[in-house]
Parts: structure tokens; sequence; C-alpha cells
């Protein structure tokens, strides 16, 4: 069988089929996974690429019934059962699962995908960082860097990824500012926080996103709440009020789709935001043994929830429990048992804004803010963190910068030249 | 003044002048520090590119005397005393030090710039380690990867890079094989030093280059030595003796030279292998308050030792005591002083060849070989990597790879697509 992306999705599908009698192939462009809901922080030179990506070998090479294949899927072949990729021998299968992703989705508005910087790669994040300490550099030498947008910081959509970056950005320009020996003051540096709606995290209680306004705004983040943006230029965005802000920077946090991914081209019938559509069981309609999973499937709820017909959110905890269940189901019909419905058990979700401050909304609506809702985010996501190693090394990059806050550098890097002329858009 | 460079010698200087009374402005076409000796270890995937790379205002943002200006130079002019950058003022200086290094020396090898992978920056190797992996993937899916030479690593140059590398590169091949779940085995995996002199590691005594000769051979490398590079090719390299080797990897490590750096630009008077000529006190003749320094300049050993006039060797240690003298001899000049020549303090050289595996060579003639090298080899590498929390995370490691050597897997990632897109010759 093969499993189409190493995301969350794909990895728990793989993982549930280790030492089982079926022979799995895992394709994906990458050869690493990437633990996306710590992008932001390498997009803030918080973290080290490295920290965030784990080899796809180093989990499956000892696995002898699970084979790695480094490769874009151009298409599959659902007649005659065949995964094609873009160089190398077509796969055959007997199963299949679609966990492909979702990528960035710009609403159509005029210049957001030339112009802004989307967080949902490696690529991404690392294209971000180098971005963002370029424009310091430029500041540095500019002789008016507030009238020409270099220390501007517009970050648009409120959900967890955009709080999460406005408030990772206030910590890094902070420490930038006061370690770096810049010219420029940190009154000269601006961040704004963009959103459509009134209120931030629509997901969470109205009280979270309360929590979360009042400790962004005391960070010093502008907050322009039900506000669209109409149109980004290279070098001013431009908002439905007809204001404009002059900015170099403008990233994109505005939600993601399927539409334009790998899974939009397979030829398979669509739901909202391009998302595949799946049987209750997640198994894709007209295509037996085909299971599409995670961000790239409009996954339902289940029994047991308010709605079952509802979509689940894009979420890891969507992915990783879809992922597995359409394992499970595989082996079921190996084994002549009928399939079962989905469900999901929502597990709580969470929000950082920076250092000490965070929220963590549990199942039954119990909100955990502040302090203890950063050192239950932190728990988790360093439980969460695949890999030993990984997780040493992104608790040191932590410790040490809990403990030299306000005395030590934050040693950021640029990436090489490379990196930031082959960034499309900004360079 | 100006100090052009912050590599070893630049850093030097600086560190020397800081707080001092004297207006310092560093100028790098890198935000970072380099720390060259490790460079072998991102290239071969034991440390992350992060590791030994340090940023430059980390070390000076908090010394007011001493800024920082994110530039390449591309002259200076002598008469009125101005260095300029690509972009941004021009900075006015009345001293000046040359520290911008050197640059791979291909000795005008047909297909050596084009096809090689040097190791000089940082970029050089990312490029390489992306390569490398991207190699293994390539081979996992070829008939015969043997005959198509993507399992045959090739290094040029028997200096201690040529044996790090090539030490290393048997280490992350065994590594990957026993981890990665690979279809080919060991046995199709072969490395091969090659270098036109009859014997290993010129700069060390005869016993040392045995030792390392033996090391290397018993760890499964081909050593051809008294052999020289004739051409090189996308997938072969023919040598002298007309054989060729079908290999799609070709590390050069075959020494440096000045030319085509920027300090080649300068206007100025060169020795051998464009090296910037200098006085006994390092300054640069004819320009009064300008001085050349570390692998830039044809640094003589001084007074001591046992030809005055020969020129230092190109390392670390070079660069850091030409720069510390170069700063003192600006103090001197600015306090009516008169400058003194610099004397090179020979601290010894190591090489190491791989896991518990060195030779140093103390001054007076003293070899430790094996482990008792190895470790003062890895003791005295964590103690100059400059940053407390870079000397954290090379241990985390280094730890981690020496207590999990042949149980667990070694994590390495292939850069995103850009990076290897971006490198020229291969991608």
């Amino acid at each position: 069988m093969v499993i189409v992306g190493a995301g969350f999705g794909g990895l728990a599908a793989a993982w549930q089929l280790r030492n089982k009698p079926v022979e799995v192939t895992i394709v994906d462009r990458n050869n690493y996974h990437t633990f996306l809901p710590l992008l932001y922080e390498v997009a803030t030179a918080g973290l080290e690429p490295g920290d965030v990506a784990y080899p796809i070998r180093a989990v499956f090479g000892k696995i002898s019934n699970i084979t790695f294949r480094l490769g874009t899927v151009t298409s599959v072949d659902w007649d005659n059962r065949i995964v094609r990729c873009e160089k190398g021998e077509p796969l055959a299968y007997d199963s299949v699962i679609v966990a492909s992703g979702a990528a960035a989705r710009f609403f159509g508005i005029p210049g957001a995908a030339q112009f802004s910087f989307p967080l949902y790669t490696l690529a991404d994040a690392r294209a971000l960082r180098d971005h963002l300490l370029r424009e310091l550099e430029e500041a540095d030498n500019d002789p008016d860097p507030e009238a020409s947008g270099l220390l501007t910081f517009v970050v648009v959509g409120g959900g967890p990824t955009g709080v999460e970056v406005s408030g990772a950005l206030a910590e890094v320009l902070d420490s930038a500012v006061r370690h770096g020996g810049y010219k420029f003051n940190r009154s000269a540096v601006r961040i704004v926080l963009i959103d459509g709606l009134d209120r931030l995290l629509t997901s969470f209680k109205p009280s979270a996103a309360q929590y979360t306004e009042r400790t962004l705004t005391s960070r010093g983040i502008d907050l322009k709440l039900g506000t669209m943006v109409s149109s980004i230029e290279a070098d001013y965005v431009e908002l439905s009020d007809g204001t404009r802000i002059a900015t170099r920077t403008v990233v994109w946090a505005g939600g993601v789709s399927v539409e334009g991914t790998v899974a939009s081209g397979l030829g398979l019938g669509a739901g909202p935001l391009g998302r595949l559509l799946v049987n209750p069981d997640l198994s894709i309609p007209g295509h037996v043994g085909a299971y599409a999973i995670g961000d790239a499937a409009a996954v339902p709820s289940g029994p047991g929830s308010d709605d079952p017909e509802a979509l689940c959110a894009q979420l890891a905890q969507v992915a990783i429990q879809s992922g597995r269940h359409a394992a499970h189901q595989i082996l079921r019909q190996l084994s002549g048992r009928p399939t079962e419905p989905f469900r999901y058990k929502d597990k709580g979700i969470m929000a950082t804004i920076g250092r000490r401050a965070a929220v963590t909304q549990f199942p039954r609506g119990l909100l955990v803010k502040g302090t203890p809702g950063w050192l239950a985010w932190l728990g988790l996501h360093l439980v969460y963190l695949i890999g030993f190693r990984n997780k040493i090394v992104v608790l040191t990059n932590w410790t040490w910068r809990y403990l030299s806050w306000g005395s030590g550098p934050r040693p950021v890097i640029i990436g090489d030249v490379e990196d930031v002329v082959s960034h499309s858009g900004r360079g």
C-alpha cells in the first residue's frame, strides 16, 4: 500500500501499520517530517530548522515493512491502482491513503501570494526568518526606517498561527533591539495584527480571546480587528477602510486550502476549500481501498459529537486520529471485517502568545491561561515533538532563552544568500 | 576604523579593540561568523548549520565602540581612506584591517570549479550535505547504483580537511546504511581519498601520516596517493594515471587561494596564491594605518621561528594571532608608539579522522594519536567554538551520537528544495 505524505496524518497511519502484514511505501517531497506547530519559532529565529524537522528514514529505517520514497506524487491511476511520482518507478497499490495536507489560502487578495510570507513549510519559515533579519540590517542603514516601513511587521489572520507569530515577533524584536546594537529604538518597531472578524481566536471561548487581546496589546502589538486586507504590495498593505500601512513584511496566517495541492489534482470530489470528500469511515467514495485524511480531507466529526456531519478543524490532532483510523480500516478490510465510522476525540486546543502566556482550552470548556497555560503548551509540544534528540535540543534552546532573558543575546543568523534569493517575491 | 571580514582574524582584532578609544566598524557579507574547522561536520550531517555559525551582533551588540555592517566590500579608496560596499554609505577610516580570508583554489583543473563541492562557507557545507542525502535517495531507486557512481564519493586533497571529510563520510554512510532502510548494502558504498603527494598530512610528522593512513584504510577508505586529478565531469573523475572513477560527488579539499576574493580586488601587492604582501608588523606597504591578516595575508612567521621570513600556514591560530597583533599596532600608533613585528606562537596542529581517532601534534613535536588525540581535539574545538549556547548544543549532538552509536538513527534532513536547486553545477 501507499501513503501519500509524511505529515502528522501520514506518519500516524504508517506507524499503526508497522510490523503488520502489509507492505507500506510512504512518499513525501521532503526526506523529513515537519513539526508544523513550531514553524513560527523557526520563522522568528527561536529555533533552528533542524529542531522542528525529523528525518523520515530515522522513523522507519529499521521497520522492514515500511519503505520511504522521496518524491512528489503527480497522479493516481485509480483504475489500475498506481501512484505516479515525478520520477522513479510507479508505485502499485492495493490500498492508498491520501495525506498530502493543505497549503496557504490567499482569498484572491491582490498581491497576497506574491508579496506575503505564508507559514506552512520549513522553507516558508526560513524565508521569513531570513527576511526579518535582513530588514533589521537594512533598517540599521536607513535614515528613516519608520517611514520606509522597514520596521513595520504586519500579520494577517487572528487564529492561533497569527497570534503565535505576533507574540513571537514582539519577543524577537525586543531582544534584537536590546542586544543587537542597532541604531534605531524599539519605539520605531511596529507590529500590527489584522483580522476581518471582530475578535481573535474564534475557535476558543470569548474569554480566551479577551485575555489574548489584552496580552498582545500589553506587549505592544496593534490589533486591527474587523478589518480586511484589500491588497498587498512590495512596500505597503491596503486595508478595507482605505488606510495604507507602509511595510515590507506581511506574514500570511489567513488559513489554508487544499486547492492547488497534490490532492486537488487527483480527480476526486472536493468539498469546502477543496477538502476531499470522504465517507464516514474516511474512505474515498467510488474507490475501494482508498482513504483521505488530515488537512487534505473533509473529515467529519463523527458519531458522538454535537453535529456528526460537521467538519473537523484542520488540526494536528485530527490528522493523527484520522491517520490512525484509516490505517485500522485497511487492516480490518485485510482481515475481512467491515469498516467503522471515524469519530474525533477532542483533546482541546491551545495557542501561545509568548513567554509565560498561552491559552489552553480543554474539551469540556475548561480554560487555562497565563503561565499555567504556557507550561501546559510547552509540555505538550515537547511530548509531541518527535524524536528524543530534538526534544533535548529544543529544551536547551528554550531553557537558554528563558534564563538569558534580558541579560544575554538571542543568537540568530541569516541563512546563506541563496535562500533569500530563491524566495520568490521579495528577494 | 574598519575591519573587513568577521572570520577568526577580524573577530579577534575587533575583540582586542572593544572599549578602546577607537570607533570600529566590522563589515561582513554574512551576519554571522562561521566556525570553519567544523564545517565538515555540517557537510556530513553531524551538526546543524546554526551550530557552527554565531551572529556577529550577538558578539558586539552591547559594545558601544563596535558597529556591525552587513555587506560586501567592493573597493578601498586608499588615497581618501574610504571603504566602499555594494550598497549603503561608504565607510571613512583612519585605520583598516583587511581580514577577508581566502577561497577554494582549483588549480585550473577542468570541471573542478563547476562540478566539485568545496568546503569553505556555510553555504558550501549545506550544499554538500543536501547533495549527499539526495544521492542516497537516488541510489535507493537505482537498479545499479554502484555502476552509476551514485554511491562513490571522492575527496580531493590529503590535508586535514580532506582527512576529516573522508573520515566523517565513512561514519555518516555507515550509519545511514545501518539505520536508513535503504535497499543497497554498505559494500556498494565507496569513498576514495586522492592526493598528488605520496603521503597524507604533509604538515605533520611522518608517523602521524602513517597512523592516519592506517586508520582511514581500516575504515574502508580507498587511498590514492601520488595521483593527480586531471579532470572532473558531472558523472566521473579522471586521474593522472588515466583511470576514471564513476562518481557524482567530488569534495574539493585541495587548498585555498586569495585570488578572486575581496582582497585581490583592492589593488595591493600579492605574493604566493594571491596572499597580500605585508611588512613584518603586518602593515600593508605604502598605506599608513592599513593592515592585512589571516588567510588573506602573506603572514611571516616572524622573529624566533626557524625561518622568520617563511610564511605561516593558513590556520585559524594564525588568523587569531595576526588579528590581535594588527589591533595592538593600531592602538600603539594611536598613542604614538612604534609598531612591533609579528611573531607567530605555534600552538600545534590537529586533524580528526573520526570517532575516537585524531592526531594532535604539539609544538615541540610531541604527537598524540587515537582516543587521547581525539579527546584533545574535541576539547579544544569546544573551547574555541564561540558562544556558550553553541557549546551546549554541539555537546548534546556529540554526546547523543556517541551514546547512540550502533543503536540509534542519525537524524539527518535534506534542506529545503530551494537550497539544492540554487547550488550551481549539480542541482
